[in-house]
């Protein structure tokens, strides 16, 4: 099936395995006049890349972004903007062995469930390398909605036991730690941590979350297509990704109605707003005019070098012991990840907002 | 925009508002020849019914639905299954009050901040009402995956802070209480619970778990069309949940990769199978053979009788307090919605599958 | 497969069978605030009507159209609109003798073929009465559209052999006479043939045209969303119609350059404009700003009444003579169709249009 | 808004420019298993290249096809298959006088009306050279159906008035002239009058047909996903085509019922057959097994070296003589245009018809 595009207006559809000759994505319906270039891209690229720190694999890949179409003299042009990067080094060699067999946690088995073999180079089109196109369009979402003054805060909540808080958040502290997280001294007790796991040859499991800001109420839709639907979805389809919440999330289920409550108020500016935002951003679909609110809980890496029971495609059992460089935590590099795939399902929203009323399309068609 | 619609190939458009003439859903996209009439639909209905306990509002709704188009001597025709509900006894008259204030916890300000105005009766579309055309629709999903082995056990699976024990689970009981927990002892303390709520005027939320069991392995796509990716959206868009879990959901963050990875063996029967099951039966965003375990977070019914603050569409501040008859806990009554909506997604995937390589398509047509 | 949709934004789903219980549609999409109510709906419904002159059969169906969602105090909400029309005389004994056997020109063949088997009464799904749900829409998307200046006018352009004839075209005369045609001297020349068809047991094809004012330049897409892909489609998706063509159609294959381009020029008012029409209003896929000029052609009626060599489905040759009540020619009753579809596919474009440009998104939210 | 992609399980999504640094094309959901390398596409982009014969513009370029992403170890992964070709010699420079002015026939002003401004080097979006796309495209969708018996014959049907005879139709006379053209004497005659129209610094229109064979019955749908809906869709939305037939096509209009309709009867092999096809395999939307006959109607190539009338963007009067290389027609080189949007209309169709019965769905799953 035609399972690589997310959107509906602004819609994204990417391309390519981990160690095929590229990947890339076409972005259709981003609309004319942005200004932009690869120079918008390749820091969003960067935030994804390994090697940046020593809880990410060394592997020297430059990931240079293209832009191949829907843009000239510098800006938008309604057009499909195609994105590519090369890949540099597809060194197969590494990963033949891995081809026979099943490795647990990872899509070998259901990819061969589905389509009888498989691209088992890196993992193919299930690699996380895959999530590479997602950032580049995520790129261009982010920099749209920041023409209507709507932006991003993502970073990493949690790894293992180790969560930020609240009183120690800190915005200028995200990028100052490899691990992307608002908390000095959480991140260090995280470093730690991570170091120790990979001691062990295990890995280790956290939360990304993301504080949208500046959107207007009303975006979304009241039924299937909820904002909040569509940001679950967004965020779930990023491998690895075994729980989103919204606003306060699981423990709703353990809270009482008037402690789950928003109750509104007048602002002095004569605005109604929120007293509280348990509800993060979004009521009955639509977002609300506080911010937006989500988070997306990630597995440990799968990959660990622990000796473990599996099978093979030939049917007998075996004990496998991955080699190779993999990161003993997903988390750090997913964040740029979580934003992305965040601002696609916004950006959409957004634009399929447009027509909700007629008076709002009449002012557009006279004006 | 359209938002109404769920699902690519088995396609259902839901419609119709709490206090209108009716409620309705279409499905088309249903393969023909499917055995079909309003019993196999009924039980489903009856199941979300109000008045089915001490804890559900004593509104005698009786929802009986017909089955409009679609069937010809009591086997679908593949063209699409029209199914309505007439609203028996509309009542506007209990809701006049609330026409101009915006509740707490509801759609009333983000509707309007969308178009408007809204049609207030009873939360109008964006009212728990609306699900009952999603149970509808998910009754016929269920019978048809019933047709290929693949079967679906929804529960409550905890209610404030009481949740059911792993060696007390009973799937009997789950019918006997009308908690719908497959733990009598715990559906007693639930029980209590929600009496206690009720008396101080407040409400309290709750978890709902299903376990799909006799899915193939390689259901669902590799990217943004996962299987999990739809489920989580399924379940999100359903009114009051905030959180979405599959298989380890959010423990997975504090978890370690040897401990969350499930490794294959053969079992006897010379088949590929996972010696554990955290991933919750997919992986990659496909199946994996194991049951597939979901689990979504309801937050507590947001009418409560306890005076909240709130502002009118004209801007002023007041106290509210809800009159009527509001259920304490939406969760039991949601168990059902749960399941239709997980047969929904997992009914389009299996269609989606089916031209998934050359080999099966040419097996279809040459036999 | 979900075929029975059509639209992005401005989405239909038609439901119902000729001899079923009810027909119906239900629009997703449509925006709130616009005034709405039956009135609006039922004079579309009447000109498709059969029984309105003695060149439509003679059967008084009412075709009593009924909203029952969508609207709430007399104008649409944004949620979907259900409309639906009871079937009030089923009478299915009449086409018991249809059931077995393959009529010529009908859909039974391929029906079976597709499914196994079908609601052979009237045609169960693939009978005209179908259109009856498009046209309920199409009066919806009308009445929208008139909203913003845009007008359909919509008559036959030819019977058989007569053609309607540019210098004595008279739109006054289209509602004066059955056929629909805007010239007074043909209609009474095709009227003769068409008595004369139905005196030979025969039927007679003809062409429908439909010129669209008011569409302001730029609505539509550049590759595979043209504006005329979108109308070539809604108006080849109607029974029957087997050419469809734009501006001068089939005779531009006969032309030169020099006759088919269009000249630009300014106008008194300093507005860009074309010397002629012979792109019919659309260029590169997008409104030029000239009237639209649509036609589809349609085959004669395939239900005659001389003796047709056919099969049955126990694979039987057979000669059929068709008995019954069945309209000499298919053109007048379908006028009001080819207008409903166009209408579906402009106002789509209409909306999907607004989001094409930064500049136009940042006016509609900064307003 | 998102429109640059084709079709449901087997979507294409094409993009590039003209002039800009290449063009490609995305195609996702092609079935996993099929062989394909780089030599199944370029002979269909050799078959619209320039410069093939004295008809077409002398321009060499190369349209080298290369496969990015989607097959391993010679065959179809199931993943998204990216194509590219890049634009050798980009010349921007010879349009340059072009960016002002609005070329009568062409998209300029539409694309200006709706996007503010447009990449205006060779027509940009909006040229032929974005074909390139669909046709490498089409190229897997031809080789996928040709795995099931499915065949396209096309060529050009007419020149002007030239039209080829039936009783001279020779198949193999196709691609030994390059006109395309089944009928030695038609094509030499059309040639004759290609060369006058050139030296009249005009050019001229003509018609192409395609002839599918080998599609079993009940392929496509009933109501808006009717079979030759998408086929009319597929190919009014090639640039330059203003008509589309199926079958008997415009000349239905004029004919009777027992002329039209086509009876059935039991073919020598205890098949049901038609007797005649005047439907062009098609009927209620859905294959009846007989060919599927197809034709395109295009206009005249616009850019003619005559003196034009036209208005610049600065809304100023002049008269334009276009210079530099272009065809005098621009039928042959569509005629693999149309094979390949075709094809892509008939393998999705195709694939969608696999869910149709669930019988069909449960000897798929059990075997």
């Amino acid at each position: 099936m035609a399972g690589s595009s997310f959107g509906t207006i602004f819609r994204i559809t990417t391309w390519g395995e981990s160690h095929g000759k590229a990947l890339g994505v076409v972005i259709d319906g981003c609309p004319a006049g942005l200004p932009l270039d690869e120079t918008d891209i390749q820091p969003f690229l960067d935030r994804r890349r390994p090697g940046q720190s020593e809880f990410s694999t060394p592997r020297t890949e430059e990931d240079r972004v293209e832009i191949l179409s829907g843009v000239f003299e510098g800006k938008t042009t309604g057009t499909p903007i195609s994105m590519l990067v090369y890949n540099r080094s597809q060194r197969s060699s590494d990963y033949g062995e891995l081809a026979e067999c099943y490795r647990p946690g990872h899509a070998d088995y259901t990819f061969d469930a589905k389509y009888g073999f498989r691209d088992y180079r890196g993992g193919g089109r299930s690699s996380g390398r895959e999530t590479l196109a997602r950032v580049a369009a995520g790129a261009v979402a982010v920099k749209l909605l920041g023409q209507f003054g709507i932006r991003f805060l993502t970073y990493t909540r949690s790894i293992g036991d180790i969560t930020i808080r609240d009183d120690s958040f800190d915005e200028e502290e995200i990028l100052r730690n490899p691990l992307y997280m608002p908390d000095r001294e959480a991140a260090e007790r995280a470093a730690d941590h991570i170091r120790q796991m990979r001691e062990e040859h295990d890995s280790v499991g956290g939360c990304v979350e993301t504080v949208i800001t500046g959107l207007p109420a009303g975006i979304g839709d009241t039924v299937f297509e909820k904002l909040d639907a569509n940001l679950a979805k967004a965020l779930m389809s990023i491998g690895a990704v075994k729980a989103v919440e919204i606003g306060d999330g699981v423990r709703v289920g353990r809270m009482t109605g008037s402690a789950a409550n928003d109750g509104f108020r007048m602002d002095e500016d004569g605005r109604v707003v929120k007293s509280s935002n348990h509800a993060g951003g979004i009521m009955g679909g639509m977002s609300d005019g506080s911010p937006v609110i989500l988070r997306a809980v990630f597995k440990p890496t799968p990959s660990i070098f622990k000796p473990q029971h599996t099978v093979t495609k030939g049917r007998e059992e075996l004990e496998l012991t991955i080699k190779g460089r993999h990161d003993p935590v997903i988390v750090p590099r997913a964040v740029v990840v979580v934003e992305a795939m965040a601002a696609l399902a916004i950006v959409d929203a957004l634009l399929l907002n447009m027509t909700a009323t007629v008076d709002g399309i009449m002012k557009f068609y006279r004006s």
